[in-house]
């Protein structure tokens, strides 16, 4: 039915009464996009350029022992209280690309190839949402490591275990290197998942990297200053970015997922390596962050993880940091 | 410096004291990227995919008159709550694209050609990102337009009075159509905002659209219920979307961008022609779906605009909906 305005005033009440679905003839169904959008935002702190690129994301069941000091129920009633599914727990992972005084930094590097193939897609991103961000592994002037877990630093290498980034510095913390690289506490580590970690660090910097350690309190890249944050690892690194006048926290794993870490920040997970200094660093951060209004930027928020916090209760409220559509 | 474990154990003091900054030689500084990402997110209701699609932005300063009944003080103060600037006002716009029963839906059209070039890109960019999400504009079968403001309608026709949509039905709600072409209506409209909605529709609808009304409490479109929300406009139109156990509900302009009308329901902006019965609907729908636990799609909402609500005092809180890297 062709219709103007014309048509509508000679005949309202004809109109009113055609038939509600149109007409159209048979014809081929449109397909599915079997795609998300590649998974990267950029926004700019002062002169310099952040670019969130997502790594994907790692769905697991919810365990009795994930959380050390809770009930698998109240961590569900959390969940539930965020409209997140109960029985489940999400991690999400979001390196940065960052622009900063004609330096190419990209801040932890998610959890790689291996990891791309066994999740098929599901994670192991990075190197996919960064080249569709623009971006060529082979510009990177300096990759930047906060701690040396498998999502941060397993995309150091490619599927042949040669370096991602073939022209990049690798800046680890000092702290962090010392632990790892250290027989002594390799051989008191226990069993299983710490004695895996040990041996995936051993292996990754076996690597013929360019590794160069940095200290906390100093400037890692051009406005990166690393900070002290430990607990989930001994040397684990949150940064503040300036530029200008702006600044963002990097938190790195101060939380993980803010739902229900930063909602409930005394829980231990069992992934803090000494979960009491975790979460006294958690509040210290978040108390910190609350109090100066300065934006986050969490690795393991939901994409693209920039937010404002603010105190609720005895913890925290996530305030996403509105899409900006245009820069 | 090339540096393996093996050196590392060799000399840990010697590395300690090495300079923190490796000494990169001087290349050609990397460019900033000009672009944001093009801001579309897809997510599945049922068997139904959803495509949000970024239409841009409005930035303006905000004025006395932008809320009827508060002081713009007491605006700016909401505002700096929600870690919003103060004194200026984003409108997000988020248009839909629909892949349901085989059909491909437009759900409002964005800001159009004219806007794009009078904002120089920060809104009208629904086509673009569209496109960018690999939807052609000719394979769309139906447009459902939810009211007749020039954010909503103006998308239905390109840079030169031609259909956007060539192929499309453009479905409209039956009151609304009837209001705005109705000649004694535009007779007692107010001079200025008034009766220039009137002239731009009229001209919308000059154009040779294949125009079709639809009925509220009926189906528009497969598994898209068209759901009565008078008060912004007497026409103004929601949907719920369902498919199989998925279900949305498509607000419209139920609220504008929930900060501040979500937390302060009661707040009057002059752009709600009845502000009234506007509230009290707003009212009505967020409480439905805060009692539910209905998922929103908003389209001022911050892109991509898909989120949780709840009641907050005497206001309700809006909780994004984690992005999905992986669908």
């Amino acid at each position: 039915m062709e219709m103007t305005r014309r048509h509508a005033l000679a005949g309202a009440a004809a109109i009113a009464a055609a038939p509600l679905l149109p007409n159209i003839p048979a014809q081929a169904a449109a397909p599915l996009a079997d795609k998300q959008a590649p998974s990267f935002y950029r926004y700019k702190v002062g002169d310099t350029q952040v670019t969130v690129v997502s790594d994907g994301k790692n769905v697991f069941k919810l365990e009795d022992s994930f959380i050390i000091n809770a009930k698998k129920e109240e961590v569900n009633e959390a969940l539930e209280k965020a409209f997140l599914p109960r029985d489940v727990f999400t991690i999400h992972f979001a390196p940065l690309v960052i622009n900063a005084g004609g330096k190419l930094i990209v801040l932890d590097t998610g959890n790689g190839p291996t990891a791309k193939a066994n999740s098929k897609g599901a994670n192991g991103l990075f190197i996919d949402h960064m080249t569709a961000a623009g971006f060529d592994p082979k510009a990177v002037d300096m990759v930047v490591i906060s701690h040396f877990h498998g999502d941060h630093v397993n995309g150091l290498l490619t599927a042949d275990g040669t370096p991602a980034f073939p022209n990049a510095e690798v800046l680890v913390p000092a702290v962090e290197w010392k632990f790892w690289m250290d027989d002594g506490e390799m051989s008191r580590a226990s069993a299983g998942r710490m004695q895996n970690l040990f041996k995936n660090n051993r292996s990754i910097f076996e690597a013929s990297l360019k590794v160069t350690p940095y200290e906390w309190g100093k400037e890692v890249a051009p406005g990166l200053l690393a900070v002290e944050t430990p607990g989930h690892t001994p040397g684990h690194t949150s940064y503040v970015l300036s530029s200008g006048s702006g600044k963002v926290f990097i938190q790195s794993d101060v939380t993980n997922n803010p739902n229900p870490f930063a909602t409930n920040p005394g829980w231990h997970a069992f992934f803090d390596q000494d979960a009491a200094m975790a979460e006294k660093t958690r509040r210290r951060v978040y108390d910190m962050v609350a109090a100066e209004k300065l934006q986050l930027q969490g690795f393991h928020y939901p994409f693209p993880g920039l937010a404002n916090i603010e105190k609720d209760g005895n913890g925290y409220r996530v305030i996403p940091a509105p899409w900006n559509p245009v820069i």
